[in-house]
């Protein structure tokens, strides 16, 4: 049973669903090769307040309705993309969704975390998915590796840093009293950073859960987490320590999360068989030749000691269009009357820097070039 | 058509290998709990050498042979487990295999790096899987991420650190006289880790390909990967960066994804509908009270300025059997008449630190506890 399109229909137009809805229309024709047939926006359900946001001005507002019956009974709808938020009316939504035969995607932390046990085994009676990637650590794809890859393990620990939640911290503050300034200080004299961490552990007989901002060694991975970025550090009995890291918010990485989602429903919609989804294999890709790369280089040479070594080196190198960014000259060795230079430079093409190095081996000021280094920012 | 058992025939009995059979047995209810119905592990295909190993001691020795044509004449084999490495003869099995209708999982990187296309086409045309999450960064998720999580992005590229082969530095060291301590040194000086790189960059028309050591800031997530860990950061037009960290080689982490692999081909097997695999649904979970959990504790607390203040605090711990890791005394603040005190203790229950800190905090020597934080290793 195989259909000529997969429709969606889309419920809320916040940032996350806007972009979901463009991305469905700019990448149509990549979207099209991944599932097997064309996905298309059949509906969304807007709030009348939504109709002024910038993103509703970019489409058709034939697709908008404000009206819940008019939104379920519009036909071809075979995935409901939930990302309104909040439990209501979200709840009745998905449960009208998935008793309806359709499946739901949804990005909605609060509802996935105060009703998920209920809806997945509403979705399964239906026999109808229900995906929620999007509503765990926005960007970061953790529950397709725990459904897949970890599938094995008993899992003995997940340590989530949660960078965007400093709200919560400054409640803390605010409440308790707690000085975190002075405390982190203090704290990284004995070399600790402060984290705030959401911990779940198991042990034979319970489950550990809390959430609360600690002191992690500066050495850890965990500790370098910072900024709009988050990380989910799991514990498997066979895998051993495994992380995931990236955007845990904001609406273009979340976006990312609810397409995999939706592409993976209408994969499901479209293939009666259980043809895992495709990586589209193709051979027909160019390589590109060692000497186009652009990266930095790092070069360190031993020089004699004379006057005017560097302004050789830099010559050469300015011969090629290759500009430095840095400049390490070490002293003299006065018995062996040589000096150490080191040069980073900007980014420049592997030909360039190529070339430039053979002239430089050859220039008598030069007795030997020891490393040759890309580097990667 | 629903399935009694699924039937999983093992190719090759080295350390990785080994552990597989040995998960398929210690823990085979579980793994009936997530396909559905027993795997049973039906024949081990060996070298004559291999059953003088450890793990063929603690096995049946009915389950082995030497000879291919039993190995592939065995009823009831729906899918084979190659862990043998190396093109030759593992190509020919896999066609054997595909084309006979089983479903193959590999941990052959090798194979897959230099037939890979070949066989998921070979593949595809008998309506079989090729899974090979485990012949790519060991026991870290890549494939199922970018089967699933990732499928919406165009992917601008993908870096892989490489810990383990540090057998291509040495001999680039000894091949081209480059002196790595030294380089490595003056790198440091300038705020830069060595790390041996793997670089894929997609651009408009060509994909660049390398593997080098390079440099890269200090301050870069990557810079701190080091040991038995690998890490792999790919970046897309959605999802931004995401990094994915484990154990890239080693036996156990590669079962756990070879494992990953079964789990997901015996679903398959076992059911003829698209349900995804299954997270087991449950809701019977004990949580532990806060007050059992044991971690290490931060205690900061202004005190008043006299003999005995630390003698008098640590007694107090110690009645509560908490032990002190590390204290931090600071000068006196003359003026005010006070000292502070910084200690990190030993595991301890929050039952007993709790109990403590009331204690403490009616000392008469303390004016104030300032901070009271937990600290995850």
């Amino acid at each position: 049973m195989s259909k000529d399109s997969i429709g969606v229909g889309l419920m809320g137009l916040g940032v996350v669903a806007g972009k979901v809805a463009k991305v469905l229309m700019d990448k149509s024709r990549n979207l099209e090769d991944k599932v097997g047939c064309p996905l298309i926006l059949r509906k969304i359900k807007v709030l009348p307040e939504d109709l002024s946001r910038p993103q509703a001005k970019q489409m058709d507002s034939e697709l908008f309705t404000t009206d819940d019956e008019e939104f379920f009974h519009e036909p071809g709808i075979d995935i409901v993309v939930e990302a309104i938020g909040g439990v209501s009316p979200a709840l009745e939504y998905h449960k009208r969704a998935i008793s309806g035969g359709k499946h739901v995607v949804t990005s909605n932390k609060e509802l996935i975390a105060k009703h998920g046990f209920e809806l997945l085994t509403l979705a399964r009676r239906n026999k109808v998915g229900l995906q929620y990637e999007a509503s765990v650590g926005g960007g970061i794809p953790i529950i397709a590796p725990f459904k897949h890859d970890l599938v094995a393990n008993n899992i003995k620990g997940i340590f989530a840093i949660i960078n965007g939640t400093t709200n919560y911290v400054l409640t803390r503050m605010a409440k308790e009293g707690m000085d975190f300034t002075t405390a982190l200080k203090r704290a990284q004299e004995l070399g600790y950073a402060i984290k705030l961490l959401a911990i779940a552990k198991q042990d034979d007989d319970a489950i550990e859960v809390r959430v609360h901002p600690v002191f992690i060694p500066e050495d850890s991975l965990l500790a370098e987490v910072d900024g709009v970025y988050n990380a989910i550090l799991v514990e498997g009995d066979l895998v051993g320590k495994v992380l995931f890291y990236g955007e845990g918010a904001g609406a273009i990485p979340t976006s990312s999360s609810l397409l995999a989602d939706i592409i993976s429903a209408s994969s499901a919609v479209f293939h009666s068989s259980q043809r895992p989804l495709g990586l589209k294999l193709r051979n027909d890709s160019v390589l590109k030749p060692m000497s186009e790369i652009m990266t930095r280089y790092y070069l360190r040479m031993t020089t004699t000691d004379r006057y005017g070594v560097l302004s050789q080196i830099s010559k050469v190198l300015g011969d090629h269009r290759i500009s430095i960014s840095s400049v390490l000259q070490k002293e003299t060795n006065i018995v062996a009357k040589t000096a150490e230079i080191v040069i980073m430079t900007h980014p420049a093409k592997e030909k360039a820097i190529q070339a430039a190095l053979s002239e430089i081996r050859e220039l008598d000021i030069v007795k030997q070039v020891n490393n040759f280094i890309r580097i990667e920012a």
